[in-house]
């Protein structure tokens, strides 16, 4: 299996998605939310790139408007309904809603792969659920790293290198230079928990803002099954479409 | 000392050089090239973004004339005296000479950091040289990793965090998260020699237009003691300026 990793979303070339299954990864927050709010019971997440599309989005709907969520510089944005904490995310507050949600640098990822011959989204809390639906389906792989600003984020890369090693450990890989810096990185740190993530730039960042009870969330490998997948309706659990 | 590291140019803020000492990696080749014109006797290397600038630079001189250097796609350039093979910088070609180069993505990161307060060369050969020079100099460093086409390159994230693991060696270091990951690569990896190195995807491609052997050169640890500086003048050994 063919496993390409770009550690900042700026690596990415425009045409090369194409004909890959492409799997975004911001763990700190916006993967961790999305994951979080397809099992608290959300029919689907539609990412926007700005406050202004999701207030639009959010007009367009005839009945039952769907909840504006995102963040910027960490914090909700004034107005919306839920800001990018994965612990807000529950069936009370978002069960059987529709959700438009947008965050600084992963929903731009998620805008960057459009062209990608299908689009998941990855953290720690569905590594595994992630690995085997890329085994099941077979295709050669690309992975982005969200990062911070344009620029690698640990916490990402180290998530990229837990995944890689989990295809690693179900077949042959072929990975590319980010590949393989992701791999070393996550073999020479292991298993992430909260404490290992509040010292990454992001993680410390939530700290500072007084939001570094999200890290427990977002350090928690495994714990979920869900894979959410891009379609042209928004983000929704890949196991409902082939 | 504080160590930021970008993985490849296009993370670079514009503003991000301002204070700090800069230092340009491209493994295979531009900067082992450097290093090897330098140490072979060259007076300085200019580097440039054309072949049409290389041109014209070389055309303004009076007396001797620069010698034209770089490469295209690896391959030398139609008409230059000299490609970007380390092996070609010897003394009897480059002796006292003037030399103006432009490589595909060596010389480009040089441009992007014309901001900072000084701005070295490192590769593996002068590792520990650049290592001294920047403990002396005991400012804020900024790593640039060159990388291949606007993306992250193994070669030159393994020798980063060489790099910042001998700062690390010889007293505290502060790395931010590129700076981890390119340690944890380093750590992982060990010291390269030019088999690792045929194995990233620079060193594949010079293996596969004819120019493998030049990886000796370039996987050759601390061989020099060589520190290029880019001056207003262009590249000269950092120890004939303050």
């Amino acid at each position: 299996m063919n496993v390409r990793t770009r550690l900042a979303p700026g690596e990415l070339g425009e045409t090369e998605p194409q004909g890959r299954v492409a799997v975004v990864i911001d763990v700190i927050r916006a993967s961790t939310t999305i994951v979080a709010a397809l099992d608290a019971g959300a029919r689907r997440l539609v990412p926007v790139d700005s406050t202004e599309a999701a207030e639009r989005r959010s007009a367009s709907y005839d009945d039952v408007r769907p909840l504006l969520c995102g963040e910027r510089e960490g914090l909700p944005i004034r107005g919306f309904d839920l800001g990018n904490s994965p612990r807000e995310f529950v069936a009370e507050s978002v069960g059987d809603r529709d959700l438009v949600i947008t965050t600084t640098n992963g929903t731009r990822a998620l805008e960057r792969v459009r062209g990608a011959q299908a689009v998941l989204v990855a953290c720690l809390r569905n590594l595994g659920a992630v690995a085997d639906e890329l085994r099941r389906r077979g295709r050669p792989v690309l992975v982005v790293c969200a990062g911070r600003g344009g620029r690698v984020g640990l916490d990402d890369v180290w998530c990229a290198g837990l995944l890689v090693e989990r295809l690693g450990a179900s077949g042959p890989v072929q990975p590319d230079d980010g590949a393989r810096v992701a791999m070393q990185t996550a073999r020479g740190l292991g298993e992430p928990n909260a404490g290992a993530l509040a010292r990454t730039e992001a993680g410390a960042a939530l700290v500072r803002i007084g939001l570094g009870g999200d890290l427990d969330m977002c350090a928690s490998v495994d714990s979920s099954r869900m894979v959410p997948m891009l379609t042209g309706e928004g983000l929704v659990p890949a196991g409902l479409r082939p």
